[in-house]
């Protein structure tokens, strides 16, 4: 687990464990929107904050590899990495834990949005400070 | 199976078997919400057309009884019926049936409210008329 | 908020919230089924440790009031409280706390059994006194 | 939407829409979840048939990419291509579309496991028989 990353626990729920044992793929998408929430909270942002201030960010494009399961009663971490930060689209690098065994990757890119249906714009100022918070 | 009661077709996600390799009990309200929004379409009331009106159905109260398990790949079907009608609120009945096997039963209690924020309000004509369809 | 019961902390998920902009009905099943396992474990019983034995609680009904409505960020609470305990079912008893506002009420009924498939059977020891948990 | 893929049919469910007022990302991957079933049920081979056979496939990898958003009440559909078929792995290729208007596209990538816990194996002939059914 990168020392560096910010690092965000998921409890694994009962519900999301499939008949095979482990949790169903698509929960990965949800821990890591909870990992991103708490990544732009940790560096100033409160969600709601942005939302606000009249700017939202919206999923244009995820990738997930998974290298092994991740059943209930698991502790998972999440960290979350910034890669890339444009104009009006920035990345973020996800990995899921269980404890010291890497379960998952996720690369998800955003667009910056405005909340008035005007469609993509420039990230702000406000989420361009969070997506580089200081060092935890 | 209530000959007379309206109808609807459920379709168990494998998502939704935990590994019991029964449908987790969270999962029998969605089917109900979906089976309401059906009762109410097949009554003359799409619930967009409800939402435009300016008015909206609000669960204030539920109560499941599980009779036995539903599994992946059961064809399912919830039927519902109006069991009460009241100046604001109204009671919907819906029994979950695989093949002919009654799975569960729920009572939902919902509370007629405007969208505009005002709260608590008469169940509107056009609701009041979608909650007595036609005979199916 | 009952100052003796046993309290377990919700993260209240983006995902969970529906354009009315309040957390969807059946979200409050997963938090209750979350804070039971976290009651157990408080109690000496791990859910993995249950299962081990041979044993497993199965949802036979559940009855939700809705007090009032929780927002996506809002900080949510949820107390455990044994109600009932019977020979071969338990009832327990949930509040769903959002602050110092009620945001639902939920009493569910448990069935013990077991998990070879031979059904309903009295309460395992084991599971007897971790429902009857030293005060926290 | 290409005319010889295999079509299945989505129902948007009202707890799927966020407080954006469209889907959210991660039901995404339950929708192709089923249009999967769907596919190798209209290619002969229904999922429990071949879980009891012995086999079952397990997701390594996907990504999404979305190019618009879906509303409740939309009528939507998922179509299925098979995109390589390996020794151990195949690919699908999936879209989603809401009308003539493509919404999402998606590729998964699926490793064909024994259920008795070796891991990894040949595609077994019946699921490579179901990936490459007679057009619709």
């Amino acid at each position: 687990m990168d020392p560096v990353a910010f690092r965000h626990p998921v409890g694994v729920r009962y519900l999301e464990v499939d008949q095979q044992g482990v949790v169903f793929n698509m929960w990965y998408l949800a821990y890591c929107d909870d990992a991103m929430t708490a990544f732009l909270a940790h560096g100033g942002l409160p969600y709601r904050a942005m939302l606000d201030a009249g700017y939202d960010a919206q999923v244009v494009h995820t990738e997930i590899d998974w290298h092994g399961p991740l059943a209930f009663g698991a502790d998972a971490t999440v960290t979350v990495e910034p890669e890339q930060i444009g104009r009006t689209s920035f990345t973020l690098a996800f990995e899921v834990w269980s404890a010291d065994r890497r379960v998952a990757s996720v690369r998800t890119v955003y667009v910056s949005v405005r909340t008035d249906g005007s469609g993509k714009c420039e990230i702000p100022s406000l989420l361009r400070a969070a997506l580089a918070p200081p060092a935890s």
